[in-house]
């Protein structure tokens, strides 16, 4: 591949944490150059926030993976002079990412009418927690917060559980992504009409996005969604839709025809359900399953499914995911040098032209580039 | 705003289902024209696939919902004839996506290299369940599979149970936005290079990127993630990270000091926990919240907790959600007019210019299209 598609783009990231940094590491990975904005003496938060008690240098594990292939500049944001650095650096950026609660950037003079008139093609990205306006534009802009209002704790586990949240950040992830969208899709609303744009995501929007068949489906009965209460795998999706014990692990079975299935693993309890029932009657036929895929092995229950073509595959935990050849083709690791140790990370899940997206670049020390980008400022001003 | 990023933009859309069609989605509501091409008679098998017997016309609310804002031309890619429309078509479209499995654009004379040379500016983009290679490759790409293959299913629910699925299909949403990014970086660097490109992505590749924090952790000490036996929120996040039962309903505590929090609901029992142990002795922490927290109201905790700045939230289903104003300040829901019934659902998560990108054009019947698009190719070639 000749070249990456954001070769030559500038991004200013002033960001913390997760869904800021997360969004301009994939443009890094895409090929812009991202330079994080950071506070003297401390920096990005995430520097010092380490899971597992695990560390690279000064910085966290966790931050080295976010920011891979970025540089940092460091600013005080209510030191005039330095504000106008920023202001140079901004003149000369394509993109600008910030995360901070809405009036942050304002108070500083870097809200979007004022950074508009230094640069009028400047792309600018910013995340909230719940949008600027409303009663909830002030409370903290977290990831277990927002999916406990947006009602995405009662579409996982059991209907005879209370909420149950999802393992991983999504807020944070799917606004990143997100606002990688609108960021791309700006540089290319730019490139006909050469004006730059405002792009807003809030982790809140992002949420109910993320829930749109859901939502509709709710706008249109007005029936609020129901878990299952056996093996819930989707609240609305029909029998066996879910993830069954077997004798020796578990078994996940997707959609399919439940009298195909009967058949399939010998289940004659199965049959006594209407086909048309596999909704209504969700729970009582996964009970039926429930009692029934315990009595064979899951090695034993996929040969039959697999064979009859239906939906099935087993549970893997990491260990067992990363030791099988299907996790193997994919390539997915890379490996960063930082500090002296070797970090083994994943890498962009994008490939262009059947090249993996890779960059191996560490993650920056706080103010490592802040010489080089204050003599390309000189230079170039 | 003057014009949408992508007006002007023609994409093709071979898709089923959901991961395919949402990518396109996304790109139609950021201003591109999508058609898709469908099999004469069926067409789309999400066209038939109703969730809670929800219908709009002969197709499904569902359909409609992933489907608004496109349009539909029918060719059988079985018949001569119809292939070489649908090269006319390709010769003049910007964009091409497809979900089907590895094999079957290339037997129908539609792989990346043949169409290369029709139109060489095409983008051409695909997702695949498991990527191309390996042993996996024809495996069925459903999102519930993919989860529980992936490690995804152990990141969720409490330590006690089984694996537990996030109740949403995770896998096509991801998978899809990053074919859209994937998407649009093509088309910036078609802008600067002329040349077209092949993206890829996969479910597999889409759910390890989700994960990347976790991995990585994993990759660097070789344990595997434990959920928390109580209360889990995130495998590796300390106490209280959670939702909780309160005396009458739940409550959401994200990160914060556990002794600040001690003091905050006078929980004395809390304060024998060394604030360096909130990991190692979650359960434990944990167990005593349980127990505390349902001693008052969710209001009554969440007004201590806010007074004090610490992250707390209370947790709401959709029928207490859309009540809230916090929910109608964000304005997420659209209204589509079609086949003589309205459908509420809810517009693109990204603002432009401040402006909400909504578009109320109804799904397309099958092959509504097809004589408007025979006219085009006829004039236009």
């Amino acid at each position: 591949m000749s070249a990456l598609p954001l070769n030559g783009v500038v991004v200013l990231e002033f960001s913390q944490y997760l869904s800021g940094p997360s969004a301009a590491l994939r443009l890094a990975d895409l090929g812009a150059r991202v330079i994080k904005i950071e506070r003297p003496n401390t920096g990005d938060a995430g520097r010092k926030l380490a899971i597992k008690d695990l560390w690279v240098d000064d910085n966290s594990l966790l931050f080295h993976t976010i920011n891979r292939n970025k540089e940092s500049f460091t600013a005080d944001l209510k030191n005039p002079e330095d504000i106008s650095i920023i202001k140079k650096l901004i003149a000369k950026s394509d993109v600008l990412i910030h995360n901070f609660r809405p009036d942050v950037m304002g108070k500083n003079g870097l809200d979007y009418k004022t950074v508009q008139q230094i640069n009028p093609r400047l792309i600018y990205a910013e995340i909230s927690g719940y949008g600027k306006n409303g009663p909830w534009k002030n409370k903290p802009g977290q990831d277990l917060l927002l999916q406990s209002i947006t009602g995405l704790a009662y579409t996982t586990g059991n209907g005879t559980n209370g909420p149950v949240p999802f393992g991983i950040s999504i807020a944070d992830i799917l606004a990143g992504s997100q606002l990688v969208q609108g960021i791309l899709g700006g540089l290319i609303r730019r490139s006909k009409t050469g004006k730059g744009a405002l792009i807003e995501v809030s982790l809140m929007e992002s949420l109910l996005d993320f829930q749109f068949e859901l939502l509709t489906t709710y706008f249109a009965n007005n029936e609020q969604p129901l878990r299952s209460k056996v093996a819930n795998g989707q609240p609305l999706l029909s029998a066996p839709y879910g993830i069954y014990q077997t004798k020796d692990s578990y078994i996940a079975l997707a959609m399919m025809d439940i009298h195909v299935l009967a058949d399939t693993i010998h289940c004659g309890a199965l049959k006594h359900f209407p086909k048309e029932n596999a909704f209504a009657l969700r729970d009582e036929i996964k009970t039926v399953l429930v009692e029934h895929l315990q009595t064979e092995t899951t090695a034993y229950w996929l040969a039959a499914l697999q064979e009859a073509g239906l939906w099935a595959m087993e549970v893997l935990n990491w260990d067992e995911m990363t030791d099988h050849p299907g996790y193997n083709a994919l390539e997915m690791e890379q490996t960063i040098h930082a500090g002296g140790k070797t970090i083994v990370t994943t890498r962009c899940p994008i490939r262009i032209n059947g090249q993996r997206l890779t960059a191996d670049k560490a993650a920056p020390q706080l103010g490592e580039q802040n010489e080089k980008i204050r003599k390309e400022l000189e230079v170039i001003s």
